[in-house]
């Protein structure tokens, strides 16, 4: 027999990929070109020279015994090392290599932070809206996934609504930001009040709740501005990367959890996943890919014209009528739809070739994801779509 | 608090590990060439120039979007397609993309394939000896580990032994050849009574009992002769192959499992796989190492070496009287220790600066693991130190 629960998995099928196999469907009809395609989160600009550069360097310079060989099972030691004076110069902390488990991407990160931190079904809380793979992340896990309602004016957190969640199975909290779906960057003034609430239901519940901090959009902030970084705020903290959305390279799958020298067991963390790998298959990040990565921690893809495609789409949402808060990072932007249901306004929005996610998945239930990762010139063309779905739609709103 | 299983695990040093930390520490006293350690499975010999050439141009030449995108759930189609068609070259199969579930290395694959075959509290049986990690494997996928005990003459299978271990909460058998620790490569008349023990096993309780075959060291067999496909022999069949050895490329995490067409559900393994992804934070293998192994497939480092120090060591062992099993193949030999305490053996070895694994830990108690994936020339200086040892510890043998 195979197994029941992954079997049963199969029925559920993704809607974001749904969309995105329809708009491909489409794009085979019409040209790909004239489907406005805001389904994927895929980085739409290449990777920077300086990646290729250094791994074609490796490749031809490196052993390849070194540079192709088995990873120490808690990471490759140049790697870490180069993370950590980089976090340190960055945002003022004290990282030693030995705070740093490199791994596949933010998935592999989030899968070891997760285990680490969490007994079977103790409790993970997230943030609506929250990016919808968090839940198989936490039930691969063996906990329980507890959302906070959004704030809907702002997208930061809902902490009125956090006071009902939280309970003596509270074993972390998950965070992301910038925001995936929303676009939205905590403030200080957010991240100080989070901090202040985990210490005080920590010494309540009489044991240390767990910060997870998910950063894959660190790089990507908007308005000259820098994201906050969590870790300073609260000592508790598992801060998870990933080079996919700075680097342009989300395929190759490398990232990190970064410990912070003042967590509960920080001496211990990392080792931990060095165990935690063994039952997940896991086993280091690839060797090239993590390494090149390493030797460009300064740098990034042109992550600009995101913020280009971002005012273009928000000037546009808001001068058509739509409540939508302005994202501070990413590459979405979550404004509410223009009927209580998102569902039927994003079906209505396909027949204008325009693919939006509907909020529900990410629990955002009346607003929808529109991932602007795609060519300027397309966004570009997409606008007097979005006015002409919008005006003949919604001639009344 | 921190999650109680992981810290525990954190007390259980492996043999291997604390022996190989040995060897380097006294390689900084006496030099590490002066050390023979054959403790580690670390492959010896450099990635084939193909590897290197065509990663290089992959680099250079396709599209940055397309090299480091993200892969589809199931996997990059092309290197789905390649794998598929040469597995069907080579060994007769009729495999499509569809079959074929790319992953990170050979525990990525086993992670999954075992995850797709067994239901919590299930059983696994292995063959000892076996690989010291499947414990952890099989654990991590809430399955138990069941253990056959050695057949000592030729570590072939001990099929008298299996038949107490059988019972109804059997979901599959783990096999591994070319076999670590043993050197051992499993014979057609082994594949094939394996196959008929299988499919009474399977009738006798009502499920089919699936076989996952781990075949990293495919490719290293010796006397000019070939490993038959286990796959070919029985239909529930889940091939879990890395490219780690045949490319001497281990750090990249590169394999993939080959669900039979005959298997019980095998048009939906591959999705299921696809699942499990989600909750083990794996989401595919990279994408660079990945595609540049799918076009080196037909392409091996030079494995010549493993056989020429193999016929040294195989010599030397059975001229001082050892009992010891000729291996078919892999970078290990398993030869009877000369006390029945094999770890005091392995101690008394040190005092030579010959590091050997007690085979305890591979459940093949009395016996030694010898690994000779090391240089020739070290081999040959190791076989005057191996004469020294046992003429003056063992002068009575």
């Amino acid at each position: 027999m195979v197994n029941r629960e992954y079997l049963a998995m199969l029925g559920n099928k993704s809607v974001i990929r749904e969309l995105s196999e329809y708009a491909n469907a489409r794009g085979k009809e019409i040209g790909y070109e004239n489907v406005f395609d805001f389904s994927l989160g895929n980085p739409s600009v290449p990777a920077p020279d300086s990646y290729r550069d250094i791994s074609v360097r490796l490749l031809q310079e490196e052993e390849p015994l070194n540079l192709h060989g088995y990873n120490p099972t808690m990471g490759d030691p140049r790697v870490k090392q180069k993370v950590a004076e980089s976090l340190n110069n960055r945002f003022g902390m004290s990282y030693t290599a030995e705070h740093i488990f490199p791994t596949a991407g933010a998935a592999g990160a989030i899968a070891h932070a997760l285990r680490c931190v969490t007994e079977p079904d103790e409790e993970v809380m997230v943030f609506a809206p929250y990016f919808s793979e968090y839940g198989a992340y936490i039930r691969g896990a063996r906990a329980s996934i507890k959302v906070v309602p959004i704030k809907a004016d702002d997208f930061q957190i809902n902490f009125e609504a956090a006071e009902a969640v939280f309970n003596e199975k509270t074993a972390a909290v998950l965070i992301n930001t910038p925001n995936n779906p929303s676009g939205a960057v905590y403030t200080e003034e957010t991240l100080r009040r989070l901090a202040q609430v985990l210490t005080e239901k920590s010494a309540q519940y009489g044991h240390t709740i767990f910060l997870i901090s998910d950063e894959p959009y660190r790089e990507i902030v908007f308005d000259g501005k820098k994201q906050a970084y969590p870790a300073k705020f609260y000592p508790h903290t598992l801060t998870c990367y990933s080079f996919s959305k700075s680097l342009s390279v989300p395929g190759e799958r490398v990232g990190y959890v970064a410990v912070s020298p003042d967590c509960e067991q920080a001496d211990k963390m990392v080792a931990m996943m060095g165990q935690i790998s063994r039952g997940l298959g896991h086993n280091c990040p690839s060797s090239l890919p993590m390494l090149a990565a390493a030797y460009c921690l300064e740098d990034t893809a042109d992550l600009a014209v995101y913020e280009t495609n971002m005012n273009l789409l928000y000037d546009t949402f808001k001068e058509l009528g739509f409540t939508v808060p302005r994202p501070g990072g990413t590459f979405y932007i979550m404004p509410k739809a223009l009927e209580d249901d998102a569902v039927a306004f994003c079906k209505k929005a396909l027949k204008y070739d325009l693919v939006f996610v509907p909020g529900n998945g990410f629990e955002a239930p009346g607003f929808f994801r529109v991932a602007y990762c795609v060519n300027t010139e397309k966004v570009e063309r997409s606008l007097s779509a979005i006015r002409r779905f919008v005006e003949a739609e919604y001639p009344n709103r």
